[in-house]
């Protein structure tokens, strides 16, 4: 039997293994500037990239995801960091594993991310490809370029279920 | 009698002398991932950091401008890119001068950006602050952290006004 996944609520703490949840919320630091016009919620996201590699900014329009959906595979990024923010004002999912070892369908976690939510992969967290909503969707992305290979691809021994959500 | 400004449409070959326009359109690079499901549209922007600071990624929430509205200030960051992603679907403004010299009202260019353009100022490029319209809207911004002074602040001589919009 497949597992089915459980979907939480995106939160800053329940992400924090696996990366920073980019939010403008009154509990993350944030200012004024622009003479008063602006208010900056300051660094919300630990960018990271290897010696070698630099960030560069992309968008990804990913189309949706057909539910019930089976999540089959998982892939890491180990020389960077790799950030989405929402730009189609949809909900997304975000499914994560810890970084140490291979995944299995138990180590599986489920985040239903709000289209205020970004969030940003720390390097070497396992995580599933983009899983868009109910129609494309687009992503500014910030991620790395640079020589060697930074994407590890492993298959679960097992499936996992995205059911229909309520 | 200050200078009424004229808008253009944000296009990347306008905004070239003042860095990129980050959207996912078909004239620039892209390619297909994720088994077929997400259009990458690749590396849209010239992210620069100095060697003693970092990229760090914030959410800036800008009120909006009541217009008319006049300009009577610029600024410009000598040390880095400073990358704007609009999330909350509205048009904004950008307002920009050539980097060279101090900035005078004759030398503003003034563009109207669609909710699906991202701006990336390159480093030392002069603009005005945030230019939201309509409603308070959030952007993604992709600019420094570090030691040192990295922000310049111009006044104009003369004022420039930035008419009601059609």
């Amino acid at each position: 039997m497949p597992m089915i996944l459980k979907f939480e609520t995106l939160t800053r703490e329940a992400f924090a293994p696996f990366g920073d949840v980019v939010e403008a919320v009154d509990s993350v630091h944030h200012f004024t500037i622009n003479a008063g016009n602006t208010e900056r919620y300051h660094d919300l996201a630990h960018l990271a990239v290897d010696d070698k590699g630099h960030l560069i900014a992309s968008i990804l329009r990913g189309q949706p995801r057909e539910l019930p959906f089976t999540i089959q595979e998982m892939e890491r990024h180990p020389k960077a960091s790799q950030l989405f923010m929402p730009l189609s004002g949809r909900a997304y999912l975000v499914v994560v594993a810890a970084r140490d070892a291979q995944p299995a369908v138990k180590d599986l976690q489920a985040f239903l991310c709000s289209s205020n939510q970004g969030v940003n992969y720390a390097p070497g967290v396992w995580h599933h490809p983009l899983l868009a909503l109910d129609k494309a969707s687009d992503f500014l992305v910030v991620d790395r370029a640079g020589p060697g290979e930074n994407c590890d691809v492993v298959q679960l021994s097992e499936a996992a279920i995205i059911p229909v959500l309520d």
